[in-house]
């Protein structure tokens, strides 16, 4: 069962070795561990509902809180200190477009707020529910999952938006089909989540990010139903499907998802690569991008990265015959960065493809290990959020951040992160074990995605919720100096909202705040969201 | 010098060979020659301007006609038959985007229209005049064709978006670059009316549209200056890149590109196959296209268009080899269909990817017959358009109509569009020789390219634009009607308009419409492009 105040399913747990936990022992101190409160005691904390004998509408404390929070750090301490936080009023389970447009007439007479729900992953406070007097709706789409039609002659597959990664996949696979999309929320996010937040997996240097996947469909608005047909392509005017990219439940709700589907690679494998240091990674990695190899992942950790993530592989063996390996092949140990490369393609593809890598790699003192570690990640690739339930066990809180921005600044700004994390919170006279890599890499530039562990604050909630809030703004105010994007993958929902100005410009927060109105006119859809005032 | 009244320079002519002549006389009929109008005339048309004495204006008749037409089949015999139409009152050549900034801001105080030009080589009617009362300004952009910075680093190239594709390429390829981006109009067709009309170049294959091409830069609207920075991705909301990506002048004016260049590729060649008919023709590149193996070009012809293409190449000796060789291979000559293939990379990589596709395309029955017609094609590329003007001289008139679709619907699609002209021109008691080739091919689908020739109707002007309408009518109903994309290439301009709402819906419609009025809320900037009536 899914776990209610953590990652994952409950019947799922990861260690960590005593390796790792005494790097963080020494990185960051002895973890300050904390009781969770009760999924009862936070249930008895919701209010009544004004909802209350409206036909069809669960007001159960269970429904409303299950859909009230996300997996944002914030929302994470809500839930382990159960803290009272507003929930939605009420929760409705549509299981058609049809009952999604009913919802939105009905809530639009009555003057209710709406939030979408997909799969309660967001990391940026999407599900923040306000507190004002309007009664609040949660969507919750849940029961619309089904793949509705395949169309093999155009590749396209049209899914209920509420469907998950692996019910998604499991349909398409049934038909030797895949989507290819793998963000690390794979086990819970929607493919609706995904279009509306402007998702993106971790194979997507073959199959693209979530924009190139999301061909069309249906789009309840307040104001009436955006249907999208399919083209391949179209010059034919501005393309709404991006009005629906990264519309975050402002404008309407994704109901149906018609998706550019791929045949299941005939081979698909990983592989691990070491270099020497930063500066030769980084430019063996922009090579390969740029050289347009038919590879379908590169991610490239730095030199902490690296060595955290092999010390929580924990196998001594392996490693100690690693760092012999690397040491006869000219890799020093010390700096030394990790490359994990995927191939997923025919068989010929795919072995000139990792030749033509190796070699290149090669170039810039690359030292390629074989497929062992690239199993090892692959077998874990959706497992990583589960370690943050197993931190906080031990006394610790887990965090990420992430943006992209062209390559010049891709170092300076993965410094200046981790910098600027260490900086916060060493005023609070603790530390921070910050740690990076490059997940996504285009040829003008990369996503950047950093790790922070750190201590449980001692107090409660109020020191840690502190906490998080000046570590946070410290490093979002890095990466907009250094012109990143807010974000590359997890959207802005409230968290990032107060950053959007800074890449939009006031022409362009305008624009944003224009079609709010047009399609919102009420003002009923998701408040405070990718926006951070309501537009009116 | 640049023909004022046909494609191109008027240095280089094409010749017509005498097979070509007899293959449309046996299949059109003899063509009907007419003659042309001279400049002299249609300039003693132009008006006196209301501009006179606005300081900066030109209104001498020769700037203000030179920017009233584009390259549209109406527009080609408006030119030809030296008929009056409305021109812009004056033009103004802004050399930076302050003084496109002054310029709109100037024409909202006085109320004029303002219609910007790049290249002049719309084929779809985006410099279409109004007749209003309001004085138009031209605002032409071809002193704005700088490259302002090259950042090597990210491979981002700013540049003036009245650049066209010379200019453009030859700043890039003194620094070892390119864009390479190469619609047929490449020669006249500007950076900036690329991105406006989401244009697509014929390697999109490797290089990608213009949309993946385009990264950012300044956009200078009515109400505001819209900056648009560059990341390499991003999910922080909409992406407001794609609101001036097929904006067509409606929302504001282009200024500055900054677009996603590339290191020219170390190896480029151009390849021709041939496939026993169209069926297992477009087996094969389906597959190719999934496969994802690194082409830069796919380009299959139907088998008139094959038939076409050898005749006017007239190496006679060739084309019996040819046919021998074909026969040979067991590829009957009747229904033949051309591919033609293009690989640009690092050399290993372009052999390995011209082996699997001439690999793969061998099992559909494809013959491979090396780089001859592969050199000859990329020799004249872009020298189309030329023979447009040799037929007109002959008497023949020649027009494209293109879409795009999924891949069910290509094949009766091509043969609708084909069947939908041959039936309009019946009625006339006329013929066409229509013949179409795939140009952009995807996974789930391709574009769609049909030439059309046919005689030039005596008569004069008007008989010749009614013949045009009917055809055309026809021709785009069938594209609707089979669920294609008004363009894929060209944009909607004033000819294409009608056919926006099928594909966009109401309230797409509607959201397009809201758009003019939030960014243009005077109506001064292009009208009645992209939407037929003035959104007010």
């Amino acid at each position: 069962m899914r776990r209610w105040n953590g990652w994952g399913d409950d019947a799922l747990g990861m260690t960590l070795n005593d390796n790792a936990i005494a790097m963080l022992t020494e990185r960051v101190g002895a973890g300050h561990k904390v009781e969770d409160a009760s999924l009862e005691s936070v249930l008895a904390q919701v209010p009544p509902s004004p909802l209350a004998g409206q036909h069809g509408v669960d007001i159960s404390p269970r429904a409303r809180y299950s859909v009230a929070l996300g997996e944002s750090y914030p929302d994470w301490i809500k839930k382990r200190f159960g803290v009272a936080v507003p929930v939605p009023d009420g929760v409705v389970y549509p299981e058609t477009s049809a009952e999604v447009r009913h919802w939105l007439d009905r809530a639009g007479e009555q003057g209710w707020q709406v939030i979408p729900y997909g799969g309660g992953t967001s990391v940026a406070g999407h599900l923040d529910c306000p507190a004002g007097s309007r009664p609040v709706l949660s969507l919750n789409l849940s029961r619309m999952t089904r793949l509705l039609h395949l169309d093999q002659g155009s590749q396209l597959a049209t899914l209920g938006a509420g469907a998950p990664g692996p019910v998604l996949e499991a349909q398409l696979r049934a038909h030797g089909y895949t989507l290819g999309h793998f963000p690390q929320s794979f086990e819970y996010s929607t493919v609706g989540g995904w279009v509306v937040t402007r998702s993106s997996g971790q194979q997507s240097l073959r199959y693209g990010r979530i924009e190139q996947l999301f061909a069309g469909g249906r789009f309840e608005t307040p104001i009436g139903t955006l249907e999208l047909p399919t083209f391949p392509a179209s010059s034919a005017g501005p393309d709404l499907r991006e009005l629906v990219l990264g519309s975050e439940g402002r404008f309407g709700v994704l109901t149906e998802a018609v998706m550019r589907v791929s045949r299941l690679p005939e081979h698909e494998s990983f592989h691990a690569l070491f270099f020497p240091d930063w500066e030769r990674a980084e430019a063996a990695v922009r090579e390969l991008v740029r050289a347009k190899l038919p590879l379908s992942m590169l991610r490239l950790s730095n030199a902490i990265e690296t060595l955290t993530n092999l010390t929580l592989a924990g196998h001594a063996d392996l490693i100690r015959w690693l760092e012999r390996y690397l040491g006869w092949r000219g890799c020093p140990v010390g700096d030394k960065c990790m490359l994990m490369l995927g191939v997923s393609a025919d068989r010929r593809s795919a072995a000139q493809a990792l030749a033509s890598a190796r070699r290149l790699s090669r170039q810039h003192g690359g030292v390629y290990i074989g497929r062992r570690m690239g199993d090892k990640w692959r077998d874990n690739r959706f497992k990583g959020p589960y370690l943050r339930n197993t931190l906080w066990e031990h006394g610790y809180a887990a965090d990420t951040i992430e943006t992209a921005v062209d390559w010049p600044r891709v170092k300076p700004l993965m410094q200046a992160m981790e910098q600027a994390a260490r900086d916060a919170f060493a005023e609070d006279g603790e530390r921070v074990h910050a740690f990076t890599h490059l997940s996504h890499l285009y040829s003008q530039g990369s996503s950047i995605y950093s790790t922070f562990v750190y201590r449980i604050a001692p107090g409660g909630f109020a020191p840690n919720l502190e906490r998080w809030r000046r570590y946070k703004a410290r490093v979002s105010e890095a990466i907009v100096s250094h012109g990143g994007t807010i974000s590359h993958q997890h959207g802005v929902g409230s968290d990032h909202a107060p950053y959007l100005p800074a890449e939009k410009g006031p022409l362009g927060m305008a624009t944003l705040a224009e079609l709010c109105r047009h399609f919102d006119p009420q003002g009923i859809m998701n408040p405070g969201k990718l926006l951070q005032d309501p537009p009116r």
